[in-house]
């Protein structure tokens, strides 16, 4: 399998890869190039379920300056029967106020046009620059020519037509084996940030074959995001187009009911899924070398999310790991600075904290020990690179992953605007 | 004058420039090479009072990490009557434990003896990198050979000895004209961080030949950190070792008497020599090219800190700024992290947001108009660029000052360690 290559994901039992781009039965999709983007790059993805009783479930960034398509999708269609997802890239249709709703609308309609379902059932993202008018024009055209290029092996070409600053495409599909019989399950996502949503636009599609109440597609798209791209995310801090859509057309015949293993092997399937997904945008990160995870455990609940969110959002951090520079000072460093006196550690004392890379042990108690530098030092040139902080008590557990900061990113920041 | 080179300070009415590194009356200061740092380049200052009823006051970061000598100058010196620092640099003995402790006391006590004062009247500090024990046996051959280097002009030596990452060195000595008499403050400070002394360490050391009671220096230091190092901070997230002492030695024969004219005109210069030191800071930056100020208003306070905090910690603001970018949408994607859907906007609109840079309005209720790309383009390219934000309501405001990110922090950091 070529998919899952993060030592951090686990490939569940019955999970198998298959051909790439093809989609569940019951989907169609196509991208294309409009002209959003200079060059006749594709910047256009249709995704289509043929199938009457599609379900879906969907997720939208929390910023309080929404795009246009993402608030459009979210107060005005039925999130829970969504037939079609319509997508570009090239222009993120934000910040530009009613003729940007305006746009959205009519790309709407275009699309559920070209799907033949009706507009309340479709999914609109737009991605790129922000606050420039879309051009709508050239969307319509491409809407209006890209009904017959819907295939069921379109799957790879939508991926691509959704990529910005992506150094490359993120798409599967992969077949899950359950009880009742193999279903399938796609995703195309696009997303490249330092770390966070906060910094690139995610969109997410995912599509199965399996039939699913629309309720429990919500759950489960609910328990799984927070188990991959809200670990990847600063809080709620995300950008103004964030969108995640999940469909399910049923159309395999093999119906996923509730609190069943059928349900456990599938949210398993889709959970491991998108965690790989979500390195995949960490990977990319926008021009990084290396992927960090940082695992932070303790007696405070807020206390290691705070932790875990002040290591892998550090510059300093992020730099040292593009580095393969084992200081571990940032991270103490990052740790002081989450938890301030007397919040996390003794009011009179620095904080007695223990932290490892790669399991080497670096520093017990909050002050640094004996260690074999030479092992540290090649540990740290790896592709994923851990950290662990153990701060005072226990039972709770944060993670995060990270990617580095790197000259590539700023290369690809201070150039890119238009 | 050379010092005050920013816009966004005005110099107060009766302060001059006086020569650089010279002391108010009543202090010495040296900045010498001890060998902590290798080639040779000055790691060690000392900065004493020769008055004995010189008064002080000391702030430290709130670090959960705090470094040993953070620590032992907070808990166990009398930061009122202060009369010596010492401070070193390439070292921050910081996570050493109680090794770092006692090396941080031998230095407490070698200055002490160098100054002719009681251990409890000196304040440490070390600056450098985490986690390594301090080459003790230099500090105090260096501190040993100090004392015939302590001169009234040393205050350049001193702001030179303490620098790590610093582009160059920050001090000033300046000459305030008050109604009892003109006197003297002199500053010398280090840092460098992208944004904060969460990044790079922040020292700061002030001292003057006014008389001021050690409750009033306490209250002054309070005000000016606000306007000043506050500004260019994460709230409360500093670095292990930040350290900022202002020491008065009382010896020019002019007291300062509490709400006086004398006192708001003292207060003033302060502020602005403060101010002015923080843009240095902001513009080091670790190879900033250029600083940013944004001014949020609005009609609550939170949402105006929440978003000028926001605007000036994002990195991809920042790297516009580095690529001389006018990509306010950057800005925009910022404002509505800050404030997510139902917390600062209306819960089913974008949020009414209008964003200048330099005067020329971009965005208006949170959306884009026409504006003059060229004269934009050109207003970016300036040394200090300024952003303003305006949200619904009024009568709250927010400032934030920050350097941008460029290849050359990447460099910097990705390389920096022992």
């Amino acid at each position: 399998m070529s998919f899952f290559q993060s030592r951090w994901v686990d490939i569940p039992d019955g999970v198998t890869e298959a051909e790439d781009g093809l989609l569940p039965k019951g989907f169609r999709a196509a991208g294309i190039a409009c002209g959003v983007k200079p060059g006749g790059v594709p910047d256009l993805a249709l995704i289509v379920s043929d199938v009457p009783g599609t379900t879906s479930a969907a997720r939208f960034s929390r910023s309080g300056a929404l795009s246009a398509p993402a608030l459009l999708t979210r107060d005005d269609a039925k999130l829970w029967e969504l037939r079609a997802v319509v997508a570009n890239s090239g222009n993120a249709n934000a910040a530009t106020g009613a003729t940007g709703m305006n746009a959205a609308r009519a790309m709407r309609s275009a699309a559920a046009q070209a799907a033949g379902v009706d507009d309340h059932q479709v999914a609109v993202a737009s991605t790129g620059v922000i606050g420039v008018p879309l051009p709508l024009e050239r969307v319509m055209e491409g809407l209006a020519a890209i009904g017959p290029e819907l295939r069921a092996q379109g799957g790879a070409e939508a991926a691509e037509a959704i990529r910005t600053t992506d150094a490359f495409p993120k798409q599967v599909t992969l077949d899950v084996a359950l009880a009742a019989g193999t279903v399938r399950l796609s995703i195309q996502a696009k997303g490249a940030g330092m770390i966070s949503p906060n910094f690139a636009t995610l969109l997410v599609f995912i599509q199965t074959d399996a039939g699913l109440d629309a309720d429990e597609a919500d759950l489960l798209l609910s328990v799984v995001t927070k188990r991959s791209f809200d670990r990847i995310s600063v809080d709620g801090q995300l950008s103004t187009s964030d969108t995640i859509v999940l469909q399910a057309s049923g159309a395999s015949g093999v119906r996923i009911e509730p609190r069943t293993d059928d349900e456990r092997v599938f949210g398993e399937a889709l959970d491991a899924a998108l965690r790989q997904i979500a390195l995949l945008v960490a990977r990319d990160g926008e021009g990084a070398r290396r992927v960090g995870r940082v695992v932070v455990k303790g007696g405070d609940q807020h206390g290691v999310e705070r932790v875990a969110h002040a290591v892998a959002d550090s510059p300093l951090v992020k730099t040292a790991l593009y580095g393969g520079d084992p200081n571990w000072g940032r991270i103490i460093q990052a740790v002081g600075a989450a938890l301030p006196m007397g919040t996390g550690g003794g009011k009179h004392a620095p904080l007695q904290v223990d932290i490892s890379i790669e399991d080497i042990v670096v520093c017990v108690n909050g002050a640094f020990v004996d260690y074999d530098a030479e092992a540290l030092a090649a540990a740290v040139q790896r592709d994923e690179v851990e950290y662990e902080v153990v701060l005072p008590g226990d039972g709770h557990e944060a993670a995060r992953y990270f990617s580095d900061l790197g000259h590539e990113y700023v290369t690809i920041n201070a150039e890119y605007t238009t």
